[in-house]
């Protein structure tokens, strides 16, 4: 990749209509039935998916989000994030990476000024760009310090979804002269940058979520999203909502990939029990009750999570006037779906083996990856917080701080 | 009263529009704070509430679910049960007689033909008169026997709900000759029929549910909606999921105003816990995790209450077209809010006390009602035959069978 | 009563032997079913149970716990609360009474020293004495003054459990000039005495836990069991886990009288819903697998209430040599027993109308005494700040502070 | 391996008292050890575990279930569950293998003739044989046709845990001619048999639990424990009982070897929440609350039981005297522990990670292989249908019928 400093000409042209949510699910099926096919055992081999990742920038939903002024999809946030969860109930990896890329690219409507985000978004239209996340507020490793117009980038960053295969970077970075961090776009192939295949987590597996070095990495000024020392305005602040929520709908497909595999075992494998008096699985009246259950943790799920996605549509409408306040209902509406969407993907990854029985617990049936999947990817942050934000807005009308994870 | 069988003139001019959600609401609000006023004290004493009865009918609302071209507000379903919902909130033993007045004109709209539909909305207008509920099915203790011109009743009728104080009475009675039941409507003041005021439950006192006694009641035959042997059309069978939504909605508004006044105790009244090592209660942060999954019950109950009432207007609205698939459609909508909210009330009404501590069980706060109300009237149908028939349906996409309960 | 100052003749012949469990339940077991005949009556008329706590009295069971040196039944602490509980299966508010009785010995027993002990035990044994409790230390409205061979009391106490109907009170009393509280024994009909009949909670009604006021009150030096600014000892601290263990022991006994209750509804009462394809509701699947939770809600308290009662026996066997360490492991060990047992209180009450059915909640059944009386009780003291203690201890090995109530 | 069917000379010494818990747990305490030491490692790479099935061979603890009159340890069976259960804790795969053997051996003492017993047990102890399990009752695809001085088998057997690298295999096979099952004793290098490894399940990876094929096997009557139509005692059926109890004890250890290595990675490597306030995780309220919870699902598994294995021990002290009612209170004690051990294990495997942390969901923790083994083991039969028992008995007082799984 040659560089991020290239500015193509403006386009003159009006911009076409943004994608309706039925035209990007169009585009996502195929992309999700492949992703399917191979997901069991690519679960299990983990590692990069190269080929995968390809199949994503062939159809051309890496330029989902990008407004249609910047010549991309133009969706909205809930066709976006419709897409997300039909990844997500085919391969949560895959979908993970997916929706990271289109975290970045919030991040420079949100933070770039308006060059930036010209040069950045016709960039990643001009050369189908993977962009990864080298963000993680965190971990405080990675120090950038005062250099020749822009700064010295040294240190490490972790939990860097997306960065293996990736052509550009966010990065978080600790500038120690104001205390604060500075955010920034970094190409992943610039000098002194070295991303590391070393993640290892027993779920999430090709994510590509290991860490990234940066030894003597030069930043130049107009990389920088934010500079140190500067507050976020609100808007900008909905950065954090949209992550957020992309990791509801991650959970979210888990959830429901999961109960849809269960049935489908419980319709064509599944045995009736010897006790039970009935000629099928599907018939036996605790089977049918504990689906029941199941539903009921999904269902709840999806419609506040389609819920969320709305009043984070009108958040982002309101363009700059956007009030502290109207973020905050936006971080209560997310939270609400969050914590049902990671809870049902957990209890349905783990309670479908009652329902499906021993024999479903083959390796080849590769059914406990979505509990896998769902528990490495739910501790992104303590769901207790969550909780606790939702009951002191209920308490006293707070809304959450807003911090990289509320 | 006088009888059913006036017949007013037809009214020729164009029927005004339905009224708005807001306009219902506004109706609603000043009925529902008197109501609050004295529900403490009422359900301490029990017994018929003539007075807020009275209060309900000068409201207007009686005529919220009769559509414009019979003269009344043409309310939406969806409007109705959001009326329903805030009055439960207040009051759910009175909301519980206002719903199931609506049920029975309900009732009359789907069973009724387009003369008795005619005659009994006009009558009800005119004179302002309430419904009660004699319709138990399963309670087949009253009889009919053929008569000249109509039927002989005979037998008592079980939880009949708003039946003192009602003009008129929808029931069902046992045929043996033809081994089905009729429905038809009765008044209450019938020669025959007594109204027995011994409910005696531990809550939903004041719903006026106990039997109803009928010797030898003439039934004529154009009072009889659903005649002994006629299988009811898919249409026709709406009539129970509305009955199921009324009791979603009830429950749902338990839980709403009992997770209110929970809130308000512990920000007003509730002291911290000497370990909390917090000045007041609400800065507890086990108080407000617990808060927060108490929130987490409501929400999603509230969102597919909302869903369900908007499946049901389509179905509604597809009038005789209605298909045996699409009343499933809305049975499947209304069992998965019925079991949330049922959940949300007997769980907030039971947990709220974690919350607001010792000193909030004083009589004078009546704070228990909640979980009575919620736990009596949450019994009306077993939770585990919903979940069995949600289950059922994710499994086989089996809808759940018409009956009177699903 | 006249006095607490008189002084029986020491007795020197040997002590006899402890009462076994067996001869104590023995004697328990009419007792226990007298307080069932009238125990829905008696909840719903609330008020003072004169009568049936003449009939405790007469059972000889206010000798239950006092040492047989002293002349008493010298039960050990896990035959007391069989007893306890077999009392809370019939009835838990007169449970209670019975249980806080014992309390008050246990305090004399515990902080009192040999002259008091003596001097109170054989009086309590020679009256028939029923003790209550003021002693509710979060309640600081008491204050004792210094005054001539004593003090002088002036104020309230709130939640005094027992108090009506009581001949001796302890109490607890804040001393300003300390700036501790001092804990002594006062007559119930000492001048400037007013036991308050204003107890008006919704359940445990019969307990008599008002208030009680104190107008310049003598307390005498003799009377003052621990003096203000003296650390109590570990082996006094059991104080606090002895009440502990009868809070455990009273929601446990709610929790076995509900289930038994339960049921007993389900096998001669109830009916089989119309949808369960069985002739008997105790048939129904579902019924027996949701028994099967309550009966697993059970269980785990009742061996758990068993096992910390003998760890307290150990702990109380070690007498004056008990460490903090010892008495930690006690708080340990009752802390497991009180979260499971109000658990069992709680959801065994609520839940079993799931299965009894909307018959069962006529009044004639009382069966939401159950309900009523766990949800009063189980606010003694968080149970979120047991669980954090259990969680501390696991973490870090840190036993519960010693509290009044851990 | 010879044959099974050499007779050693019978020992005429008197046999030396049962080994003592203290003494068992002490043999076993080294071989925990060793096990833990690897079982990340071995868990990831799962098949066959050679070496540690030869250090539990030279730990002596193969004779451990042997009566002393045999020759073996005699160890009673609360203290073999209490050697299970420890080994569970360091690897739950390997101490099936070990529970498995076990149970082979009580099916020789509970099925085989006095001859029987004398051979099969003394030839174990002599070459130190390993037992597997084929006796899978569900599969009915091994058939035993009657053949010249016993039986020919064909077919085979799936879910035989231990099988590889055993010595000897206890088998169910079918006989068409009588339409019952034999229970047989065949060496597993005898002619025509297979093992298999085939086993591919994610968890429990270690157990040898594939297929084994049996091709014109030769079974001599002598070998048979239980010929075809023959009804067994109900001390007989104590063998499900035993199984059943073993499966408790896995499913404890591997609860309590997860709570104690998450207490661990609290104690030693989590960080603090950044929201928490505190300086260390194992200060933030909300984890200690949550291990206070965790905490509450080991303890009533532990101490249940604890009590089913003295239930189980005093059943087989009766002897042939043992009843059905008192094989059926052995049913009820161990149900409910195995239920209560199920759930601990699933869920503390599960939700651990909400109080470790996304750091430990690293492969080199192996943190994952707890939910993986308890939800793997805890298929081998609904918990349903267990919980259905359980409360039937409360219902109706109805024993669980003697089958392989209850």
């Amino acid at each position: 990749m040659s560089s991020v400093l290239q500015f193509p000409a403006p386009d003159a042209r009006p911009a076409p209509a943004p994608i309706s949510a039925v035209d990007a699910l169009t585009l996502a099926e195929p992309l999700a039935e492949r992703l399917a096919a191979s997901a069991v055992a690519r679960d299990q081999s983990g590692g990069h998916a190269r080929e995968e990742r390809e199949l994503i920038r062939a159809s051309g939903l890496l330029t989902l989000t990008i407004p249609t002024e910047h010549g991309g999809l133009g969706a909205s946030w809930p066709t976006f994030y419709q897409v997300l969860r039909r990844l997500a109930q085919a391969d949560s990896a895959l979908a993970h990476v997916f929706g990271f890329h289109h975290l970045q690219l919030a991040g420079v409507l949100l933070y770039g000024n308006d060059s930036q985000q010209h040069r950045l978004l016709a960039q990643t239209l001009a050369h189908r760009w993977f962009w990864g996340n080298a963000l993680n507020p965190l971990d405080k490793r990675l120090l950038a310090s005062d250099a020749r117009s822009g700064y010295s980038l040294e240190g490490i960053k972790s939990f860097a979804s997306g960065s293996i295969g990736s052509n550009l970077l966010t990065i978080s970075a600790w500038h120690p002269p104001t205390a604060t961090a500075l955010i920034a776009v970094v190409p992943t192939d610039a000098p002194g940058v070295t991303v590391n295949a070393d993640w290892d987590a027993f779920g999430q597996k090709q994510t590509d979520s290991g860490t990234v070095s940066f030894d003597a990495v030069h930043l130049s000024a107009q990389d920088v999203l934010q500079p140190p020392g500067v507050t976020p305005t609100p808007r900008a602040t909905l950065r954090s909502q949209i992550a957020q929520l992309i990791m509801t709908n991650l959970y979210l497909g888990i959830a429901q990939g999961a109960l849809q595999e269960a049935l489908h075992f419980n319709r064509d494998q599944a045995r009736p029990w010897f006790q039970s008096g009935v000629a099928a699985s599907a018939d036996d009246p605790f089977i049918q009750h504990r689906y029941g259950e199941l539903w009921l943790k999904v269902r709840p799920a999806e419609v506040l999570a389609d819920a969320a996605a709305n009043v984070l549509q009108q958040a982002w409408d309101r363009g700059t006037a956007l009030t502290a306040a109207d973020r905050g209902e936006v971080a209560i509406a997310v939270a609400e779906a969050k914590v049902l969407s990671h809870r049902a993907a957990i209890e349905i990854g783990s309670q479908l083996f009652e329902l499906t029985g021993a024999r479903s617990t083959s390796a080849r049936y590769g059914l406990d990856r979505f509990w896998r999947n769902a528990r490495v990817h739910t501790l992104h942050d303590p769901v207790d917080y969550k909780l606790r934000d939702l009951g002191r807005y209920a308490l006293t009308g707070a809304h959450p701080e807003p911090t990289a994870y509320s």
